[in-house]
């Protein structure tokens, strides 16, 4: 079985994969729309992709995707604990490092080390795994790349410091991905659902108090801009099924009458509801 | 009186002050956190700040930036219509360009366009209006930037091509922020509350109930992650008041046995209930 992900080999999205399917080979993808090609086409049988972040929150380009491929739907669920390392050559150290390299977003969330490090030039890269790739290759002891400790591994690099994030509660969420003929992960413990809605008043809350009735936590909300229509959303919901299958039936039956557009992105396993360790 | 806001004149946020506040002083800064600062620290009476695209969705960064000055509040509400010009020198025409100037997300707003001159290198540039300041600046006619009406006018530059973005309704939204002595506009419409919720099951569902029972129309909800606290969310809700000023203040009083943390972050005239032009 191939499993497709965004970024070089050693980027966390890889570490998503083997949590969710270990043992299997990957398919690494430039971007995420690539992802999406790679699982419609049949390269691949499932797709690995990162929804949120629990400090940067949500992956807009992964929900506005799921959406432009009604085909597919999630079947389960993962997260994994996102930490940085300066990774160097094996000749560099703190002091021959002029240059850092990574994903923006990694440059921002080691921020607090960087700082003590005045002197050094930071630059953006596209991925983290490809600026370690970066680094390995090019041999260079004067630059280093922000990465996964498996990066390190994966390029044979020196690790200068380890877990140089700020904040270490720093989680990425993922979802598994595959067209509806693909069972989901069983015990199903979770659903995702889309939605628009009127313009009455009241009208979100009446949809939610449903999936509350239903007997579901829900987890998260999240709108999304509606193009060409300015101030009118998609509502993505997460709830928590907590066993009760029969009753999500029910409500996907009688939503219809709150809400517009309706559709199931998935029912499946979560491993989340486990506290992150 | 001073205005701040975060660009290089001839921003989209610099039409927005306009809108705003005709005829004052506009005080250009580079960061949207430098803009919170010039206003707490007094070097300006009102900041002008986007905090959402119609297109691309929130400016999260602002609503988290909002969270860390609670002794500021919105004050009113406008929203600018977001068109994209093609501008170079005077020399310049369609067949000098080689290479085009703009912020990522103008770059992309404006793909359709772009794709039909592949052969045009594409280049992110911090700010829309810096883009065009810096084709004005170097004075070479093969390169282009992407950028307002306001900033052609500004910069000097000759319009190669007008409203050269994909989706035409394409509109930012923007929050006048000031201290809380400085009253907000009249008359009143709208409000915006922040706030956090508990575990238990339909908790979301029970504070748009009391919002909606109060005959407000919930406009816009938005959840951002709470730094530290996997998957736990601030919730930002906007909503229309339908005049009924006294309502607002008797949800606010019982929202507190339904929502923590509660935060009113104002009461002001939105402008955005006139259908956009």
């Amino acid at each position: 079985m191939k499993v497709a992900y965004q970024g070089e080999p050693g980027a966390f999205s890889e570490i998503a994969c083997e949590n969710l399917f270990p043992d299997q080979t990957t398919l690494p993808c430039k971007t995420f729309r690539d992802v999406f090609e790679a699982l419609q086409n049949g390269l691949c049988e499932v797709a690995v992709l990162p929804v949120e972040n629990s400090l940067a929150g949500s992956v807009h380009e992964n929900y506005d995707l799921i959406l432009e491929y009604p085909n597919l739907h999630i079947i389960s669920e993962t997260q994994v604990h996102v930490s940085h390392y300066l990774l160097g050559i094996e000749s560099a150290s703190l002091k021959t490092i002029k240059t850092v390299l990574s994903h923006p977003q990694a440059l921002m969330q080691s921020a607090a080390f960087l700082d003590s490090y005045p002197e050094w030039n930071r630059q953006s890269f596209y991925d983290t795994a490809g600026s370690a790739a970066y680094v390995a290759q090019k041999g260079d002891e004067s630059i280093a790349a922000i990465a996964s400790k498996r990066a390190a591994e994966r390029y044979g690099l020196k690790i200068l410091a380890a877990a140089i994030e700020t904040n270490h509660h720093n989680y990425t969420r993922f979802f598994a991905l595959a067209p509806k003929s693909y069972p989901a992960k069983i015990p199903i413990n979770k659903a995702s659902i889309v939605f628009t809605l009127g313009q009455e008043i009241g009208s979100l809350a009446r949809v939610l108090t449903k999936i509350a009735e239903a007997g579901f936590s829900l987890i998260k909300l999240e709108s999304r801009p509606i193009h060409g229509r300015p101030w009118q959303y998609m509502f993505y919901a997460d709830m928590e099924l907590h066993g009760a299958l029969d009753n999500f039936e029910d409500l996907i039956k009688l939503l219809p009458d709150f809400a517009g557009d309706l559709r199931v992105l998935g029912t499946y396993h979560s491993d989340l509801f486990i506290a992150p360790s």
